[in-house]
């Protein structure tokens, strides 16, 4: 099986981006799975347009999109993209939605086809801190999350997608008081496992991983 | 207007609930509102219909739903609610869904058409610190949030509703160290606030207040 | 009995200080205790020097010093004051001493007089958050702390001295997110309640509020 | 030059304490510096007991502590002891000492008389997190920062002394939500700067890292 994995390039002032760097030190092969990696820009709409193109050209049976998530302390998968664009900062080309649908046609929501669950509990057991997460924000990330889904949806492809969050990495943070990381090798483990869970599971565990609010 | 405003009974060993201690202190006329309190009992679905058979009986303009968000710093304004319950505890029934959904023919998610940002905006010039959430959870309190906003788009009913989020109060925090809370008298005032601009505003403003993740 | 409280003019950049916000606010008799008022410069040294004339002036049976501590969550008993000044920024007259002792011929450190636990528990009991801190920072706060008890020491004076911090109100973190606040009223009942406990106790409780680190 | 490096064992409910997995790993020659590795009980008094009979055995320049301080986001190094244990909990045998002297007889603090503040630049200029922290908390790591300087201090041995302190590692935090944690190697990588830098360095540099409060 094909999956493509996706990283942002830097944002938000920041010289490197903690997705990328992953990416680029992950497996080609990881169990039966063939990794193919692309890096996508910071950018609305062209982030979305960059990863359907490489769908098209490469056939995944699966895209994990994974992002940075500034100020979390654990690997986050996310279960849901939301069909709006609310930027509190510029993407890197300049834009600033505010308040505008992804996809003015398009469902409310999309939830993540990838095992969410399933994916969590194994990352747990190699001892590396894990959740769910039921928000991917309102910027790029939520984005790409919302923007694939709904392309797979709207072209009835036989494709599961998702969004893995990862947090700042101990360099990132040196001049950030109070701010969790987690470091490279650690992060590179977790999404090696997110993706030989991925690779090995089409249903999800059902397993009460919860958010009071 | 008529606006009915409703908060839980207390859950998860708490003895008291933010949400209903504020509810019985709002005035029962703001500016041109008329405020219909209505205690809901922190239980899956009957919770939803508690609200509903109201909304039949008192036909409302608007329903503001008002729960408990422990752990949160702030007022927080919820942008949507989505199609999902996943409990980590029990509600005060026992009933404990795992990844159902809250409507198996509903729309992955709905977003509140109270005017969030306006909202925001009203209750931090007045000293009090507020935001725009992007998750409501996936216990009971996101579970009316998408179920009110569900049944009002399928009736076709021209109500106006969303979910406020209010911290801890400070009694609730003696025994947890390092958890935010906020006073009662502080939290009744930014929900008059809230009531407020939803009496007197139709659109929202247009203003960033996005999450990067 | 005659207690002195004494709180900060507004510092690094907030327009208002809580502790002098707090004061202004306290009853002027509180059980047998007449409290005197004083605010102080936020300026090292000049800070010591306003509250040791007041001292010799007034001749309290107690100081209780009140200071703001942004971040946060609860009122904070301070156990210890130690000799050294180590400013991350300015105070209000441009000083910024590094790793300067307090007074080059003083002790280490100085344990607050007043009965810390006592007063954490009394505070509590009334619902309203409290802890003991081991650390008053190393700017103003622990400045006069320090020098206060320092003074007696040296002057083998028959006074009491200790600090308390409080945090932000919540008009202070309208933009600072995820920033601890607690109401005026509230903090105002907590220093009346601490007021109370050194009026009337001499001895403080044994009971563990330590910190693992 | 020869440093003598000690770690606890675990406690707290911990299977494992970060501190001695860290020493473990740790070279046994950095730079100039001889490292002599020593594992002492989470013990009141006993550890203390435990570290000077080595100094008297082994005649170290310098003796660095490390203990794990859960719940910290970075690489801390303390700047001061003070002389009272309040334990929160029972120590490994059973002992809690609630605010007794650690010294009777001794001063009321001792200030850490390794380079602080180079330390903390080293580190940080490795990409790894780090501070300067006022409190080394009441349990046995203040036990044995206070403990071994006043032993020091008392026999007039010219030896420096400090404690750092390490977050949890990320094994610890699996089932510990929103807290943070550190990877092994990053804190070896740390551990093993700071012996290079107080091997290679006798004074401070001055330079301001102070806490407000």
């Amino acid at each position: 099986m094909k999956i493509l994995v996706t990283g942002f390039d830097p944002f938000g002032g920041e010289s490197i981006n903690p997705a990328f760097e992953v990416i680029k030190k992950l497996r080609e092969k990881i169990g039966d799975a063939e990794v193919i990696k692309l890096q996508i820009p910071t950018v609305f709409h062209k982030s979305i347009k960059t990863i359907t193109d490489k769908i098209d050209e490469v056939k995944p049976d699966v895209v994990l999109m994974i992002g940075q998530a500034g100020g979390r302390f654990d690997i986050t998968v996310e279960r849901v993209g939301i069909n709006v664009d609310d930027a509190r900062i510029a993407d890197n080309e300049g834009n600033q939605p505010v308040d505008e649908p992804i996809d003015p046609e398009g469902l409310p929501a999309h939830f993540a086809t990838i095992p969410v669950k399933a994916i969590v509990q194994e990352i747990r057991e190699s001892g590396i801190p894990a959740s769910v997460s039921n928000t991917a924000g309102t910027f790029v990330c939520n984005h790409v999350l919302y923007g694939i889904l709904n392309y797979i949806y709207k072209n009835k492809l036989d494709i599961r997608a998702g969004f893995i969050h990862i947090p700042f990495l101990p360099e990132q943070v040196v001049t950030k008081p109070n701010t969790p990381s987690m470091a490279l090798d650690t992060m590179v483990n977790a999404i090696e496992k997110a993706v030989e869970v991925i690779a090995r599971t089409e249903d999800d565990i059902k397993r009460a991983e919860g958010t009071i609010c």
